[in-house]
Formats: C-alpha cells, sequence, structure tokens
C-alpha cells in the first residue's frame, strides 16, 4: 500500500502519543471542577476495529479497476481501515461517531494520485462514472466536511493528497514558493527551513494538516497578525476541473474582476481539486520570542489587545485568554517549569496587594519577530501599552513552553472522551466593539445549553488573530455526556454557534463551514449571498461531483 | 434636475480647471522632445456640443414614466447631456470617442435614486421590462466599464449613485464607518476627517471617483501599502439584486466558503448595484512625511523598494520613477520651487562627480505614518537601505509638492489631447523577480507599435503599491497621433497589455477589466478561472441585466 501516513482511525495523532497529566498536579482537581470528572477513574476501553461495522464499498470492480489503472495497483484501495479513516475529521462528532462504529456512510474507495495529471484523470473518471469525490488532506478537518452525505446514492472517491508533498519551487527573489497541496505542515515547513525561509502559518493542526486543506478551509495560524490568513499567503493556485487545470498565477494583487481566487479559498473540495499552491514564504526572522503578560481581568486584556493592534508595534502574534482558560493553562503546566513556575506564591501574593483577583487574571502572549532592534521597539511599544492596561510580564519562559505545546492540545480531548467527556470548540470573529458581548452571549448560550441537558460543563475562551477592525474569539467547552453524547452535543454547539450570530459575529473565523457550521450560513452572509455561492457551485458543478452537500446544503 | 455635479462632458475634472505650463519652463521642449509636439501651437478648438450627434433614448414614455414614479420626476431624465455624460469613462479612447461626436449608443435614461430602496425599486423595474443597468459613481473608469454596448437593443439605464453621498455611521470602537456608494473621495474624506478619522484611500482619480465605483473596479490608493486595496478597507457590502440586499457584514476575517464579498469587489456591476460599503477607517495619523530620495539608476531603485518592502519599516508610500518619468516630473515642476529647486545644479555636479548620470537618475517618494517616534524610525531603516543602494535624500519639499498636485496629472491629457497628442496609461503588477523584465518588455513592446504607426512615442514608468511578493508597475504612454487616433491607440495599448501577460504580470493591477482589458482576462486567469467567472454571472443575472459584457465579453 501507500506510505500515506494517517491519524489514528479513532482520535488525534499518532499510535502511542497522548496526554498525560502524572506531571501536571492541578489537572486532576481542575477536571473535577470544571466538568466533574474523576480522571483518576479507569477509562473506558478503547473501540477495537474489529467491532466496526464498516458498510461495504459500493465501488463497482470496474471502477476500482480504471482507477487502478490510473494510480497503480497499490494507490486506489476498498480497504475497511483506509475507509474508515477517510470517512470524518477529527471533531467531537467525528469521534464519537467512529468509536461506536456509527457509520452510515464511508467513502467506497480511496485514491492516492502521485501528481496533478493523475488527479487529472481520477476527476475524468468520476464524471463519466457519476461518482462522487471529496477530496482529503490531513484529515484534522472539524467541522464535517470530509464526510460522505449518508443519503449519496453514488461511489463516492475519497482523493487523497497524501503523495502531493513537495516543495517544488523557492523564488527567492519575490518570497514566494510552489509546493503541492498535500503536504503536511511539518513537511513544508522543514523543506523551506532548510533554505532559509518559513511559510509562517501555525494553526493548531499544523502537524497533521495540509497546505491543500488549509486552502479549502481558509485556515488561519497562531501568527496571522505578521504573515496573514491563508486567503493572504496562498497567491496562486492549481485547480484540477472536469474541463482542465484552473490556474492562478502568483500575483501580489490584481484588478481582474470578482476575484477567482478567493473562490477556491475556501471552497472545500466543490469547485474542483487543489493540486499545487504558491505560497508567500519569509526569511526566517533573526529573532522571535513570546512573552507572556498577565492581566487583571479580561476586559482589560481585551482592550489592551485593542491598543496593540491600533498601535505601531504591529506583532506577529496577539493572544488573551480569559480567567477560565488562564486557570487551565495553569492546571496543564507541569509543576517544575513554565507558567506554574513564574506565577509564583510570591508574584501572587504581589498581585494580590495590587488589588489584583487571582480568579479574574488572564494570561497574555505577544509574539515578535524580525530583526533586534525592532523587536525591541516592538516589546516597548506593547509594554507600555500593557502597563496602561495594569497588565505585567511575566516573561519568555512560558512563551516559549506555548510555542512547544501548541499542538499538543487535540490530544486531551481523546483522553477526556475515554472519560466520558465531550470536548469541542467553537471560533468567530466580530469587530472589536461587539467583542465583549460575542463572548457574554456565547458564555451564556453555553450555560443555558448545559441547563437544558442536564449537565455541569465548562465553557472558556481566548483572543487571538487581531485584525485593524476585530479579531478571533475562540472557545473551548466540555461536558460529561451521558449516553447520546451527540444530542448533548448538538444543543451546546447549536447554542454557540446561534449566539455569534445573534450578536453580530461570524459562524467560523477560520474552521470552514462544512456540514457542521452550514445551517447558519444564511444568517451570516445574507439569502443573497448564500444565493450567489449556490449559483457558482451549480454553474460549475452541474453534476454535483464535488463534495457535494458542504457549505451549502444541496 | 437633480443637484449631482460630474465632470466635464469632453474631458476630466471641472470647468474652468485645466494644465498650465507658463510657470514651467522645462515643459515644452520636453514635450517637444517626447512627442514632436509644439505645445505653443495653438490648440484644436474643442468640440461644442451642438455638434455631437446624439442618438435618440430609446426608452419608452412609460417606462420613463415608471422610473420617475421611484425616483421623482426630476431625478429620471434622457436629457442628451446627460446621457452623453453617462456614456462613458475617461480613457482616452473615450475621450477621442467623445470629442468626435462618435457615439454609437448611448445609456437611454440616467436615474438618481435616493437610497437603497429607491435603487431596489429601479432593479425590480429593470428585470420586469428586460432593461439593461449600469451603475455609474464618479465617471472616472478608464477601462471601458461603463458604456453600454454598441450592439445592445434593449433599454439602457445609467443609474447614478451620486444623490447616495453620506457617511451615515462610525463605529469609533472598532475603526469602521458605513458610507453610501456614491460618496466622492473628498466628500467622504471631509465627513470622516471632520471626526479625526481617514479612510486612507487616494487613487489618482480620488476627486472624481466613489466608493462604490472603487469597489466595483478594485482600487488602490497611492498609501495602499499602509492601508490595504480597497478589498482589503471594504469589510462590509449592501448590494442591491433583484432578489432583494446581499448583505455582507463587516467581519475583520471568516471561514465561510467561497468569498462572496470578494467575488462582488471588482464586479463592475454585473453582480448588482452596490448601495453601501462598510470601510475600515484610522485615526488621523500623529505624523505624515512624504519624503523624496534619488538612485542613481532605475536598477537601484527598483531593488531599494524591494528591500524597503521586506524590512521593517512598514512604510506607507513606495514610489520611484524611471529615469524618463524623473525627467517628466522636472520638466512639469514649476521653476521657484519643487524638484528643481531641491535638485539645483549644484546638487547635479555633486552627483555627477559622485559618478551618477543625471539622465538615468530617479525620484523616488517613500510616505510615512505613525507616531513621531515611529516615523523617525522608519525613516532611519529606509534612509540605510537607500543609502545602501546608492540613492540619496533630497527631503520633504518635493513630496509635500507631490502630495498636493497628485491629482492633476489627468488634466494634461486633455491638455495633449487638444494638441495632436493621445496619452494613456497601462498598468500591471508582478512578483519582484520580474518586474525588470516586465518593464523592459512594456518598453520593447510600446516602441515596437510605435515603429509600426510609424510615430516617435513616449512611455515612461514607476513602480508603486509594494507587496510582500511583488509590486505595480505603472506606464504611462503618448504619441502625436494621425487621424485615426483610435486605431494607433489599439495598436500600443494592445502591445503593452500583451507584454504584461508575455511577461508573467496580470493585465491590471488597480483599473479593472471592463472592456479594455477583456482580451487578455482569459491569458491571465486561464480558461478554467473565467469558466467559473462566467458560471458566476450566468448563474446570478440570467437575463444579463447588469452591464452585461465588462470583464468576460458576454
Amino acid at each position: 500500500m501507500t506510505h500515506v501516513k494517517h491519524m489514528k482511525w479513532w482520535g488525534w495523532g499518532v499510535d502511542g502519543v497522548g496526554f498525560h497529566h502524572e506531571d501536571k498536579p492541578g489537572f486532576a482537581p481542575f477536571v473535577q471542577m470544571a466538568v466533574g470528572i474523576d480522571v483518576n477513574s479507569t477509562a473506558s476501553a478503547l473501540a477495537s476495529f474489529d467491532d466496526v461495522t464498516v458498510p461495504e464499498s459500493r465501488a463497482s470492480s470496474e471502477f476500482v479497476t480504471t482507477l487502478r489503472g490510473i494510480v497503480g495497483e497499490s494507490n486506489a484501495t476498498t480497504d475497511a481501515m483506509e475507509r474508515v479513516v477517510h470517512t470524518f475529521g477529527k471533531s467531537v462528532r467525528d469521534l464519537i461517531r467512529v468509536r461506536s462504529g456509527r457509520l452510515d456512510r464511508t467513502p467506497d474507495v480511496v485514491v492516492y494520485p502521485a501528481d496533478e495529471a493523475e488527479v487529472q484523470q481520477i476527476v475524468d473518471a468520476a464524471v463519466a462514472a457519476d461518482a462522487v469525490i471529496i477530496p482529503f488532506g490531513g484529515g484534522s478537518n472539524i467541522v464535517g466536511s470530509l464526510e460522505p452525505l449518508a443519503t449519496e446514492a453514488r461511489t463516492v472517491i475519497s482523493l487523497d493528497l497524501g503523495r502531493l508533498n513537495r516543495v517544488l519551487d523557492i523564488d527567492e527573489g519575490s518570497g514566494l514558493a510552489r509546493i503541492e497541496a498535500g503536504a503536511l505542515g511539518p513537511d513544508l515547513e522543514a523543506q523551506l527551513t532548510a533554505k532559509g525561509w518559513t511559510l509562517g502559518h501555525f494553526p493548531d493542526s499544523f502537524t497533521h494538516s495540509t497546505l491543500g486543506g488549509w486552502v479549502a478551509t481558509r485556515s488561519s495560524g497562531m501568527q496571522s497578525d505578521k504573515y496573514g490568513d491563508i486567503a493572504d499567503i496562498a497567491r496562486g493556485l492549481r485547480v484540477v476541473r472536469p474541463d482542465g487545470t484552473l490556474v492562478i498565477r502568483a500575483i501580489p494583487s490584481a484588478s481582474t474582476g470578482p476575484n477567482v481566487r478567493e473562490m477556491i479559498v475556501g471552497s472545500e473540495g466543490r469547485l474542483g481539486v487543489i493540486t499545487e499552491v504558491t505560497v508567500q514564504v519569509h526569511r526566517i526572522p533573526a529573532v522571535r520570542e513570546i512573552i507572556a503578560y498577565l492581566f487583571p481581568n479580561w476586559k482589560a486584556g481585551l482592550e489592551a489587545m485593542h491598543a496593540i493592534s491600533e498601535s505601531d508595534a504591529t506583532p506577529s502574534v496577539t493572544r488573551v485568554s480569559d480567567a477560565r482558560e488562564t486557570g487551565f493553562s495553569f492546571a496543564t503546566s507541569k509543576e517544575s517549569k513554565g507558567i506554574s513556575k513564574m506565577v509564583t506564591q510570591g508574584l501572587q501574593r504581589f498581585l494580590k496587594a495590587k488589588g489584583w483577583k487571582i480568579d479574574q487574571m488572564c494570561l497574555s502572549f505577544i509574539g515578535y519577530e524580525g530583526s533586534a532592534s525592532h523587536v525591541a521597539r516592538q516589546k516597548k511599544i506593547v509594554g507600555a501599552i500593557v502597563k496602561k492596561h495594569g497588565g505585567i510580564a511575566i516573561g519568555k519562559g512560558p512563551g516559549v513552553l506555548y510555542d512547544q505545546k501548541k499542538f499538543d492540545t487535540p490530544y486531551l480531548r481523546d483522553f477526556l472522551l475515554d472519560r466520558g467527556a465531550a470536548a469541542d470548540v467553537s471560533e468567530t470573529a466580530a469587530p472589536w466593539a461587539k467583542l465583549a458581548t460575542v463572548y457574554d452571549n456565547a458564555f451564556a448560550a453555553a450555560n443555558g445549553a448545559y441547563k437544558e441537558i442536564g449537565v455541569d460543563g465548562w465553557i472558556m475562551a481566548h483572543l487571538s488573530h487581531s485584525y485593524h477592525t476585530g479579531a478571533c474569539l475562540y472557545f473551548t467547552f466540555a461536558f460529561a455526556h451521558n449516553d447520546e453524547p451527540l444530542a448533548q452535543y448538538d444543543v451546546v454547539k447549536s447554542s454557540i454557534q446561534q449566539s455569534f450570530i445573534d450578536s453580530g459575529a461570524t459562524i467560523s473565523h477560520h474552521h470552514g463551514v462544512g456540514l457542521e457550521h452550514a445551517p447558519w450560513l444564511e444568517q451570516d452572509i445574507s439569502s443573497g449571498g448564500v444565493a450567489v455561492m449556490q449559483g457558482l457551485f451549480d454553474a460549475t458543478d452541474p453534476k454535483g461531483t464535488f463534495n457535494p452537500g458542504k457549505i451549502i446544503a444541496r
């Protein structure tokens, strides 16, 4: 079989790696407090793949033979495990379903093309056979963009881009790199770093997501304040469609009508298969630092982030956690180092003496990049703003730790799920003036939902990704579920999403729409906006070959 | 009649204002050298409007009555002058045609709605009557976006947004302003300035172009390095369509599928009528300076601009003229002040002593904005880069003058046209590594075209609008035309546009597509890109109500 590696069929990341709390004494009491679960009780036994009832592939042997004729014998498969791995992303809904063996519909065949020419042949074969194509990158999606519709009667192909994983070319004179769409974050970053460049795109999913996936879902990385969202980063595109390859050349900015590049970005497979992206890349900066700060409360933290974004500081990262997520950060840090070490009993006494309430304080990370003198100046500007808003700097240590551990959080979700707690995230963006209300309303919505389903649930949030006019708010929620976790989850998730809309925020800042957020799209971009998007899909894909039903439910 | 003011029917700007050269002794010899014309010879007499044969309006009296029922008696007109004013933009092709009375087709009726509700009624009436709507802002378009197709048999409405000219609201907490689409640059900037804000969008057309027009054509202003292109600035939109108003709320960034906002931006009226835009606005900076520099040659200037864009300087303006445009700047500056004053005989001797060739030197303007300390630091970083590339600073004076006079250049075109020279512009954008080639090839193309049509023509250029991966090149060309100026112009313009494509550049950085650039769109964004865009237009406007034939010629 192909050499392309995948995450665990039942959870995040690679086999043998998981969340552990033995060295984090604050963790067990925190979880007990937050969701009422004793993490030291026995975890449920993992489902065995033998217990999963995998629907038969509906692909005809002729069609599989056709695909094998294109990609080679070993790169088209109807193997059950392969089809299960390609059925879902990694949302908690996905994990709950796959762990309980609830598979209504899997892809019928998984193909691994070697290059764009093979992608074109697969697309042509799919159109000829009236099959469905769902492009697949790293499989980290959490909004239902990857699963076949339960009602889909046609043959479904999961088109895995994993073999298209090379940095093809770096135009050092322009800061542009041509990269194949299936390259995973660490792989492409390693190829760039070897030549002194970085993409600067580090979403939380970085280790298990691909460039093509980032483009297809409008991803944003933690350093987006400096490097931009993927919509800014992706300058050129190659997209395989039934009439050939659509080519958007890497032009810095153009006045050539409705922006086709911006139609492909976020299209989640509905406009074709992205095979190559020309991205802007940056020289690795001389200095890169993340400094941790504490603010006396959420309001002060929010206002400081806004002031920083309005200042001349231009940091690479602006992030502040609310008091609850700050507590979570303390609880998940090792006793011997990191945040716990910095925020000593002595510091806490000092802050109390200043009038702070320790349970209100908010942890912030601000990132700086550039020449040494530039970073020094950035820090000086930010330092003055932090001080003005009553905050204090607590140093580089926690920032370094945050930087090292930022991609590990998803493992925690599996740990909790093993112990009866469902956890997931909802993220949004809104203008600065609305953020406090968006935050309050999301909390009220989650707590109302917890009451409705009769659990003591948890919700916490941070602000990240600042723009001139607003920022992203990122909520994490968890609750001890009963034996209908999906129904409970839907109540909580729906309440939070509706609160976003009702507060003037968007349904997603960087996770995409898929099936999960589709019910709110019309409230977000208006019926006229949906009609225009629907017109685009209908006109460009009349047979519904490309990931039908995603973004818009038809 | 309505109070909405328009530019001269035969040229740029307002009556009574024009280009004069009495105080610019270098001008006459320069024009003689460049295009072989004696500007002191008698100008041709301006065409009288009485000599223009204006086609009859094809609007039925019933339809005009319907429109008057919507907007009031005085705000829907079939008046000949009104229809002529709304027939063209202000490209040299437009000026040549209107001055010679060559009007194949004018709009049949001009309407001035008071608000969005009236726009909706006009759209509904147009759809019901199978009429055509061409939205009209300030009328400064130079790519043929405003003219009715010569073959159009249906009633054509020019929908003038001039009465929708208010800043409706400023969200000071978010830096967002809601502004009606018909507001002219100076009007909206005055309303913002009164409250301490600026849009920061200053295209060369600023005094005679509107917010809605900027959005519809993907405009870019001279300070785009800091404030962004209009696609970045326009966060929210209201667009009247047959099924109601499409509303994109002002969200800083969203992951909601193909970007509908980016479909409306640049749509040149084909997706509906933009009535309101929510833009990001900025506090007026404490300090704003434009400093002039000289570089020994074009190559040094280009490389310095690239180095500045890669540095931590983040200026608001990066601009460098080639040696020919530098000569033009000297020739059009007053003897007593400005560039001529700064670049004295003494300075020239000094530069010659340094080994410079005076006819190779290139004038550059770099803009700085922010706090005093920020600007000081920006200037220091840029200063070091300029020095490294062999350049020198020549001070603030020319920058101030450039800032004051930058919107006056279009008047010069009328002056030349009165004296037998056709002048226009072509602008493009490309990655940094390609810019030198794009420049060389455009020159070769223009000179080849001049040879073909048998004239001694002129072409000059500047770089402006820097991005991480590239920049805009802006070419101005002129030649003494014969009695077939349009045919001659087409040879020159086409040669330059084709050279852009052949050199890896785009057909337009910020002027749009219209009719003028449409022949090259497929070569720019590929047949697949055009097919996607065509699908969008066909699906959303099946009757071809909205500015048909623009961007894509069907």
